[in-house]
């Protein structure tokens, strides 16, 4: 009998991760809702086809395939077989995969069902998703995503939603946070004017990294990938801009003024925050022009959140992006969405020890098992006490009292409840708080009121 | 390019539908958690070494298999290719696989966690699973299961809660239903009686049918597995058996008197139903001596749920087991457990028309969008209407009247606000009913009043 396992890079959730993660996912939920957004769901498994050649080479390496059923080698000829060819076969073996992501499976919701969706579509998603990534610390192979999208409106009001969504979420967490936003269209101003439009992608991938490797390793980078000398010196007043986000939004403004794009860009941004000032944030938001997050799929707004007191790296980003479905052959929807890290807030939260009570708390009262006499006298009690809305448990076994306050003291059930003779001569029941060690004898009534 | 599709067997989920799963679900939820339950996840996948085994030769070829990461095919020698045989090669290339159920991957975990477990150690868990069956009306390859057990505690205090649970959750959906109980020691007790114990599964299959194709096809089975005619002929009176619970057992108590496992099962049974009693249940629970259900799983009480008021099969169903964690090299633990069928009881929400407004209610109210002016002045109402808890939209776009108000019918939307000059300069806003058509001009103040 070998030990059992779960596969590499999954997880179990023991009763006190769940009741910390249902926080997190209840706190987010709570929040979409307010904003009208409405959830779905998808299969874990997609189609190969919808699943394949949407995360570029290394990410079809990453998708986990599911093996066809019945005689799958039937199917196979032996040529197929001769050539050995591992990536090859696995689309032979196997027409399904799980999904890798909660993005794709939506753009194929949204043209499966264009018919039936009003437009602007408002939704939200929590599923897991699996990747076939190497493991290591902070890093599973089955993760949760949370995601936000509207689709079908191109105004920037969704963006200003979202950062207010954000800003909700954290604000009920207590998490202090500082949204970066930064836009695509000023990015592609920023290559128009130091001469290098074609270098975008090596531009922002470089100046991405400032935060952790520095300015100087930034341009070295940009050397490496052919900036020009002249390109990289008309981008450091850029790196260096400082100051408040009007100031940051004017400078740039003026540096980029030849570009329209980037101007557009400008615009949005100034928008964005204009409106968030009429609405009142609880956190700071910062325009950051270093920030890209996988440029190439932003079109518009880009948004990333950071904690302010633990390092910890992006704990939720998002961005406008154009054409989420056009793959699918329904072009020309473009939408903005947001992604909570589910698992890198927890790991905040616990640091932080910002976990309410009431969010772990389990069981509120343990009726100790004297006996099946007993019994009979509590059982009609417990029912009120649930009635109630409180969450009750009798010890299954009339076992030794060590051992069921012992359960009690596990499952930090902070009241337990007595009836021996004296207190069903009585109609009473003692009430012991696990908390002062104090003993209440009481009615069945009172003893409701106290523990609610 | 080709129109994307969902794999065979799997849904997506509307936000309707996900209302409504989201009422079963919470509904479930909060009535095990008033009961002591905790909740635990495992990951969708487990090793097939896990897998593999527990569900019989038919559950083995339904487990979907996932296939290897990386060059799966460097591991295979030509001679294990040239044999061609799918199922064994199965084995080669995969080394996981989807949850088939719950049970054993809740088996898996008590026996890998069991030293941090507090017995007796009460856990559900709603998580989906996957089965490659035959799709067909009402049978999916993903399905969510909601499983509940206690285990590691032998009290019959376990089946009275788990009863009574089932009543609580079905009270609460309005589900007027009929709880079936019978008991694998008092079947066991009837094969001994009619002289046929080592034919004990051929009699319950048969007789578990008894609903199905009626008397004289069970019997006819019953000759088909050679029971002796003797045999069918003791077997009548008790298939026969009617009366209350209380001459049930009466009668089956003389009958199988000689059977001490037998009578054993009938002290049990008779336990438990006094027990609810006294607790007091609000639909009615039968001793139902056909009831059988995957008997060779099940070692003590068996329970089934149907509806009263249309035509469905078991809604929910379970029993006590022994020797759960056994097969992972921890024996004697036994335990006693239910499962909600969330796909039926949907179904039977749906057909009884019993999904409560508020359970799938979206956004209160839509602000109309006139443009940016408007939207400046509506936005901090907006604000203050979410921060008392209410659902708030404004249309992004500030499109035709016409647009937005369809966009509000679709998603049934109850309230809409409009602000224009008026409204403004009195700093007001209009408040329309959308059911009664009326509309009001009220401060932001009354118009969070009226709504909530």
């Amino acid at each position: 009998m070998n030990k059992p396992t779960v596969p590499k890079g999954t997880r179990d959730f023991s009763p006190i991760e769940m009741a910390k993660r249902n926080y997190i996912f209840n706190t987010i939920k709570e929040v979409y809702a307010l904003y009208g957004f409405q959830q779905i769901e998808t299969p874990a498994m997609e189609t190969l086809q919808t699943l394949m050649g949407k995360y570029g080479e290394e990410g079809d390496k990453l998708l986990f395939k599911v093996l066809n059923s019945g005689d799958f080698m039937a199917k196979l000829s032996p040529e197929e077989l001769a050539e050995n060819n591992s990536l090859r076969l696995a689309s032979k073996l196997c027409e399904k995969g799980l999904r890798y992501d909660l993005t794709v499976p939506f753009a194929r919701y949204v043209v499966m069902h264009r018919d039936e969706l009003q437009m602007p579509f408002k939704r939200y998603q929590i599923q897991p998703v699996w990747r076939a990534d190497r493991p290591q610390k902070g890093r599973y192979r089955e993760f949760y995503q949370c995601d936000a999208d509207v689709v079908g409106s191109d105004s920037l009001l969704n963006e200003v939603e979202l950062m207010q969504i954000v800003d909700t979420v954290f604000s009920r967490f207590k998490i202090r946070v500082l949204i970066k936003i930064n836009n695509r269209k000023i990015l592609t101003g920023i290559a128009d004017y130091i001469g290098a439009p074609d270098k975008i992608t090596d531009i922002t991938v470089a100046i991405d990294k400032l935060d952790k490797i520095g300015l100087e390793a930034v341009n070295a980078e940009l050397e490496t990938n052919g900036i020009t000398p002249e390109s990289i010196a008309k981008l450091q007043p850029i790196l260096a801009l400082s100051g408040t986000n009007e100031e940051k939004l004017a400078t740039i403004a003026r540096t980029i003024a030849s570009s329209e794009v980037g101007l557009k860009g400008v615009e949005e941004t100034r928008f964005i925050l204009e409106k968030l000032k009429t609405t009142g944030l609880n956190n700071e938001i910062e325009l950051d022009l270093t920030l890209a997050r996988g440029l190439n799929y932003y079109t518009g707004a880009i948004f990333e959140v950071k904690a302010v007191d633990t390092p910890m790296g992006s704990i939720t980003g998002g961005g406008r992006y154009d054409n989420l479905t056009g793959i699918f052959g329904l072009p020309g929807l473009s939408g903005v969405g947001i992604s909570f890290g589910a698992d890198r807030i927890y790991d905040v939260l616990n640091t932080l020890d910002l976990y309410p009570q009431e969010a772990v708390d389990a069981t509120r009262i343990l009726f100790i098992n004297f006996g099946e006499k007993e019994t009979d006298y509590c059982l009609p009690i417990i029912r009120q006490v649930r009635a109630a809305g409180l969450s009750a448990e009798i010890y299954p076994d009339s076992a030794k009292m060590k051992k069921q306050m012992s359960y009690a003291n596990a499952k930090q059930i902070p009241f337990v409840a007595l009836a021996g003779d004296d207190e069903m001569q009585a109609g009473k029941i003692t009430l012991k708080n696990m908390t002062t060690g104090e003993q209440t004898l009481l009615t069945p009534q009172q003893l409701i009121e106290s523990i609610t």
